[in-house]
C-alpha cells in the first residue's frame, strides 16, 4: 500500500510541490481516495497528503476499517483527522524527518504501523535540505 | 468578529448544507480567509468551517497573531489544524451542542475563548434535529 502513497508524493515532487503522498484504503485493499500536498501548486495550505486523499475519496459513512498510508508521519492536523473520522489504522512511511500525532493517535486506539522506509525517508531529507523555509511554512513553523 | 462567522454559518444553511461557519482574522481584526461547512454542497468531507477558512486564506508565513473564530467548538480535525499552524487564539460561539477539542488547544497555549452565544447554539440545535445522519456524518460518528 506504500507505493501508492509514494508514488503520490513523487508526482508531487515532479510538479515542484512538497513531497508527500497519501491513500486512504479500504479494509479489502481497495483505494477509496489518494492524493499529495499541493501548497505550492495550488497554493492550498489545507492540502496535505493525507487531506488531499480523504477528501478525494468524498463522503464516506464509516471509517472504521478504513487505513490511511502516509509517507510521512501525520502533522497534528492530519492526526486530527484521522481521530474525528474514527480512521483505524495508519501505516506511516517515514517519521526520522518529522513526527506529529501518532503516538497520540495510537494512545487513543488507532492501530498505527512506523514502516522506516528509506525511500520515504531519502525523499524527506533532500527536500527539506534544499528547500527549508518552505518545509517550516508547511508544518507552520515561523521564522 | 463572531458576525462573520455566522454569516458563513447562515449561508451554510441557505445552501442546504451544514450550519457552521468561521473566519481568521490578523490580529487588527482584518479577515484573512472566511468559509463554512461545504460537505453536502461540494460532497468534501474535508470542508469544515475552520479548514475552509484558513483554505481561503491561502498561504501564510506565520499564524501566531492570528484568530480563528467558528460558530462551534472546533472538532479534532480543526483543533488539529489550530495547533499545527500554531493559530494564536480560538473564538468558539458555542460548545453546548459539540465539543471538540478546544481544551486540549488550551492546554497547549492557545488562547480559548467561549462565547455561548445563543443564535449559534439555536443553529445547531435546530439542524441536529433535522438532519441527526447527516450531522453524525460530519463528525465521524457511524451507525
Amino acid at each position: 500500500m506504500l507505493e501508492v502513497a509514494l508514488e503520490e508524493a513523487r508526482a508531487g515532487l515532479a510538479e515542484g510541490g512538497i513531497p508527500i503522498g497519501a491513500a486512504l484504503f479500504a479494509a479489502d485493499g481497495t483505494v477509496l481516495g489518494r492524493g499529495h500536498n499541493r501548497r505550492v501548486q495550488d497554493g492550498d495550505p489545507s492540502a496535505h497528503g493525507e487531506t488531499a486523499a480523504f477528501r478525494d475519496a468524498g463522503r464516506q459513512r464509516d471509517y472504521r476499517d478504513t487505513i490511511m498510508v502516509t509517507t510521512l508521519s501525520p502533522c497534528w492536523f492530519c492526526s486530527g483527522l484521522v481521530r474525528q473520522f474514527g480512521i483505524g489504522a495508519v501505516v506511516v512511511g517515514e517519521s526520522r524527518t518529522f513526527t506529529g500525532g501518532h503516538d497520540w493517535l495510537a494512545e487513543h486506539g488507532v492501530r498505527v504501523t512506523i514502516l522506516d522506509d528509506p525511500r520515504c525517508v531519502n525523499l524527506m531529507e533532500e527536500f527539506i535540505a534544499a528547500r527549508p523555509e518552505l518545509w517550516n511554512e508547511d508544518i507552520g513553523v515561523a521564522e
